[in-house]
């Protein structure tokens, strides 16, 4: 399913072609997010439009709404969301893990306080981890809900996503290496479990390497995961900050060459560089949608805030030479005026740009690899 | 200006078009609305797409949010917006009643309790009228304003839309006919000094009709108003329920025939049937907007709540034969999963179809009357 096209000369990275059965994907790529089987506010034709491939939805959130069996029942995330091209859907572990530790810590992908405390680590709020699967507390209405590698595959089967990921237990960064290590060999054993429970021959399954922070278990984690017959690789985890390179630079070497990797949920521009150099083919994020509905935009010049005063009467639009369709419609000021008064086009014009730049940064970097620059 | 093709031989329906600068309107015609120099979720692109020429902006909202001096300095509203085709502003009378007596009585453009007691009905918590113009507090800040017909007139002006209405006082249905009859002669001297107050020659100035629900009162005012030099006519004020034929019927015959009629607010689709009936051009309305965003549809067999149990699991189109983009491409249970999650395309495909309906409602009276039926 996966093909080399050309190895970088100065770098780890490779220029690929993963192949679905809902078509192909260029890596390295980057993955919108459709949480609930829409990219916020745009239509799967903007997305095409835009250029991208494929898109990552969410297993914890389509779970609960509008539930599996109903997106099932309507013929897959395809035919339910109109989205003809390859879909990936996470394996809720990562959501679950937001509700738990994560939610005590205020941690997301991303380490947001560094001096959160080390308390109560292994107890979460909304979701309680044990060793063969995570009950959890929907966030929407407070019921009751269980998690194990076999639901998640079943839940991700009746999903119907081109490619899937095995059910893991996210670590905190702030846990200590004992608990990594029992986690990450929980996480292990659920992986087995995984393959063991998928029967969807058509579906792609991803591995997840954990090890938080630590360089001999993530080199124990990708050695062990990577053994293993997955069609590719996830490197899951909340990195602390600074971490993300060290890490990949431990697991990459003990991953299969021949197979894709995906960092999951990293999409900081200078991130992905880094880790595309690093040997990293996929990536996901909400980073620029989010950014966007807050009025923030992603331009070749860093992130420009459409709320800044001196955008009350610019007529020009938001980034120089963009061919976006907001960028060649519209201008600062009229942005900034649908952001002030809380229209909803704003949301939908700042996340057409956002993506749109993503494509292109991404399109660039896999330029780059072919002509080795 | 305005020409007309063919007048229906079995009512007073007109079948006409208005040349303006930006484009012609083909009449009857709907104009969506955009309240704020956007039609919500939508792109000029999509309006345009959808067919329709013209749309109508609100000044009362457009000079406090972003201001008329900057959406001038931004080279008018077509430019601010990026909508090349005709628009209409209306005076920011009926906005100011609002929030005068109807923000009292809770009365939008049509009467929503008939039980609503007749108390206080001359001052308003937000609004002041007096003979020279209305003080209102701005529903966003607080902050204090002054309306003029000269200073409603120059805000037009620099808005710069193709067809702006006089400054007039929309008395509440439930005044009394002394009351009326004032505010009525004050609307009157307020349309005159309209016409003295513009400049601008290229924009069509429309009188407004008031006159509440008094017969003698409305066809003194249609006599008066229908004398002046104006280039279309609005019919203006807040009817009581089963109202309007009557008020249409004592106006009309003493309009000019050769000018075009807008009756202001007005969108149910059986109201349009039989204002258009009764020689009404021009109709706009936030009704199918606001009811999109609210998730009923608008069907050929009535209006259709997405929120319903059944639609859980309907794969079919939000209506049969429709060949909206909306209905091409989404089955009633996705869209009712995007609703039920407060997702931002929701608004935007049920916003898209409404508006599609709307327009092919208008395209086929426009047909109707070609053909006399």
């Amino acid at each position: 399913m996966f093909k080399i096209l050309k190895k970088h000369k100065k770098s780890k990275a490779r220029l690929g072609l993963i192949k679905t059965s809902h078509g192909v994907i260029h890596t390295p790529a980057f993955f919108p997010v459709a949480t609930k089987a829409t990219v916020k506010s745009l239509t799967p034709d903007d997305i095409k439009e835009i250029g991208f491939e494929a898109i990552l939805a969410n297993t914890y959130h389509l779970y609960l709404q509008p539930g599996h069996k109903i997106v099932k029942k309507m013929g897959g995330l395809h035919k339910f969301m109109n989205w003809s091209g390859p879909i990936t859907t996470d394996s809720g572990g990562f959501q679950v893990f937001s509700l738990g530790a994560g939610f005590d810590q205020n941690i997301g992908k991303v380490l947001k306080d560094d001096n959160v405390k080390n308390h109560n680590i292994h107890t979460g709020k909304l979701a309680k981890v044990d060793n063969d699967g995570v009950n959890f507390t929907s966030h929407l209405d407070g019921s009751l809900h269980r998690f194990t590698p076999e639901i998640s595959i079943k839940i991700q089967e009746d999903l119907g996503a081109d490619i899937i990921f095995t059910f893991d237990e996210c670590t905190s960064p702030l846990v200590d290496y004992d608990y990594t290590k029992k986690s990450m060999e929980r996480t292990h054993r659920w992986a087995e479990r995984c393959l063991k429970a998928k029967k969807n021959k058509k579906q792609f399954l991803f591995g997840i390497v954990q090890g938080g922070l630590f360089k001999d278990l993530r080199i124990d984690s990708a050695k062990f995961i990577g053994q293993l017959n997955f069609d590719g690789f996830g490197i899951g985890g909340s990195f602390g900050k600074g971490e993300m390179k060290k890490t990949i630079d431990w697991v990459i070497p003990c991953l299969p060459e021949d197979k894709p990797r995906h960092l999951l949920g990293i999409g900081y521009l200078k991130d992905i560089k880094e880790a595309v150099k690093r040997g990293i083919d996929l990536f996901d994020c909400v980073y620029p949608t989010r950014l966007a509905r807050h009025g923030t935009f992603l331009t070749n010049k860093g992130e420009l805030n459409i709320f800044k005063a001196v955008y009350k009467i610019d007529k020009k639009p938001i980034m120089k030479n963009c061919d976006c369709y907001t960028c060649r419609n519209f201008s600062k000021a009229y942005i900034q005026h649908l952001f002030k008064s809380n229209e909803m086009l704003a949301g939908r014009l700042a996340t057409y740009h956002n993506l749109s730049f993503m494509y292109k940064y991404m399109k660039k970097i896999r330029e780059d690899i072919k002509v080795d620059r």
